[in-house]
């Protein structure tokens, strides 16, 4: 099943000139000079035959191949994955880069697996991206830093890879600002027990906002899983004090399911008896809870966008966001308002 | 930053041979001859100077690019895109192959874009899987048909293309028949509105599993949207029949979530009042539902395993799966089994 190809010789006839001609055009490339006559010339009957350059052909005179490569262990381990691929996917269209993928295992340790990134650079991919939720901090092989490569969800230990996290505190803290505006002064949170970044952060930005707010947290926060059965656990502890809260901030969407039995159970009623807040807009979690759920969304999507933006930015030279590289670029993880907010009874 | 580079110069040097003799040994070109000795000695050489031979040079020899491209608008659709986007990858990294993405935008006609097609031609992709879920057949340009293509979710028009589906029919079958063997007789089924593939075969597979067993299903298919919400309305009704089911089918986990809501509010328990079984498997749902909820998996990742394994046949010149193509292969949709199935009240 070979394919018939139109080849450069054959656009070289049609427009009536050299094939070094048809190559200049077609590549652009820099140095040479063509007339506009015979570029539009040559672009017309390339057009007209369905000719296209061979891309790997290009790829070995330029040393690119147009391929930025992600690296992650997420497709197997987060709902999240789909939302970095399409964020990143987009970007890269549109700056017509084919995204290419590898799914990494999980590992317990912070270190990029260097086989995987050499599986990338054997395909001479022009950059890399690699994603986690489960670390701070990475630490990259040498191989990352010889081509262009930006981090996803956690900082690069030297210092030296750009990189872009969710700002999960200035997210949890819109969350207690909004709910003190609302009047509540009784705010739980039900904590997650898992170490990662996203349970540091939410928790910190809860506790600056309460504090701000000159609010006591003395015996609201409740930590569980971080799962529907956590946050049922949490929340019935919560409700069973001698002063209940009068809003309950979820460290996600699971747990905030969870509180929504725990609430359900104790024939209350949401939000007028209680309001409820989750973290995550997981999908299809919020709209399928009664009342929709009002929640925090993170910004996959943005992250996997800002990642193929940053890489372009160094294929051209522009080394600034490497040179910001000591902090992670903290994205907005914005409020998603909807039923579950009331102001407290009186 | 350029990469200080290893080339096939360095090796033949380092091993004391001719760069044809590298060449031969490092890509196994096939009808060449090399003694096992000077191959040790050549790969040996490769190794310690950290050489690999250029993926993209061996393409141009080869014109191949060691790519797959996956072409769908599941990733930014539907929840699955994830675990068609796993099995493919893991399955192509078995055949060291790499794999590329290109999101696409739904449309409402089941046509493939010849665009997007042309985009992975221009890259020298070796073959290209098109996934969708929202038509039962597609109709794919000319150009699909110039190199190895499969379809997920949908059969080709032309009867050419090889293509998987999730076996629907057979998947609500298997549930009837275990909610029967359990003991219910009276089993509602909770239809979902939309006219898409999914839909149809679940009514199809509930209508035969009914009749075989001998029982009715008169009243006992409400349709609702395919939400939460529409579960809940279509639950409702359900229990508020003369004869209630004692067990309801929901055409999705999300659907289930609604059901689990009407029945708490009739201050009826599952599964003790009332069996629910859902469909999908969709995370978190199910294990996030108390009782935990019985339901049927889709195999994503199954999908993504098989059209690469396929792609690689087609690849290696076994056409068997093509000539097999006017229908697609159906794969099985598993029962997974929890808390959410009892057998009725005597």
């Amino acid at each position: 099943m070979p394919r018939k190809k139109v080849g450069i010789r054959d656009v070289a006839e049609h427009a009536g000139v050299s094939v070094t001609t048809v190559s200049h055009v077609l590549n652009e490339t820099p140095h040479t000079r063509t007339s506009e006559e015979t570029a539009t010339r040559v672009r017309a009957a390339a057009e007209e035959l369905g000719y296209r350059p061979n891309r790997l052909a290009r790829g070995l005179r330029t040393q690119t191949s147009g391929m930025v490569g992600l690296l992650t262990e997420e497709i197997a381990t987060t709902p999240y994955a789909g939302r970095i691929i399409l964020g990143a996917q987009e970007r890269a269209s549109d700056d017509n880069l084919t995204l290419a993928i590898i799914n990494t295992q999980l590992s317990a340790r912070p270190i990029v697996d260097p086989a995987q990134v050499q599986a990338f650079l054997d395909r001479q991919i022009d950059g890399i991206i690699y994603a986690t939720v489960f670390h701070d901090v990475v630490v990259a092989p040498p191989t990352l830093h010889t081509l262009p490569a930006v981090l996803i969800g956690a900082k690069d230990r030297d210092g030296v890879i750009p990189s872009v996290v969710p700002d999960e505190r200035a997210g949890a803290a819109s969350v207690v600002r909004m709910l003190v505006q609302t009047g509540h002064t009784r705010i739980g949170f039900t904590d997650a027990a898992e170490d990662v970044p996203a349970t540091r952060g939410r928790l910190i930005g809860y506790g600056e906002a309460m504090a701000e707010a000159g609010l006591p947290t003395d015996g609201l926060v409740v930590a569980g899983t971080s799962d529907a059965a956590g946050g049922y656990e949490a929340t019935r502890a919560l409700l069973a004090m001698k002063e209940p809260p009068t809003a309950v901030f979820c460290y996600d969407d699971r747990m905030a399911m969870g509180a929504y039995r725990a609430v359900a159970e104790r024939g209350l009623r949401i939000p007028e008896d209680l309001s409820i807040v989750g973290f995550d807009d997981q999908a299809p979690i919020p709209t399928s809870l009664f009342p929709a759920l009002t929640t925090v969304a993170l910004p996959h999507y943005e992250m996997g966008e800002w990642a193929v933006s940053t890489l372009v930015d160094l294929f051209n030279g522009d080394d600034a966001s490497r040179r910001r590289a000591a902090e992670p670029v903290r994205l907005t993880c914005p409020l998603v308002v909807r039923d579950s907010v009331a102001p407290p009874r009186a």
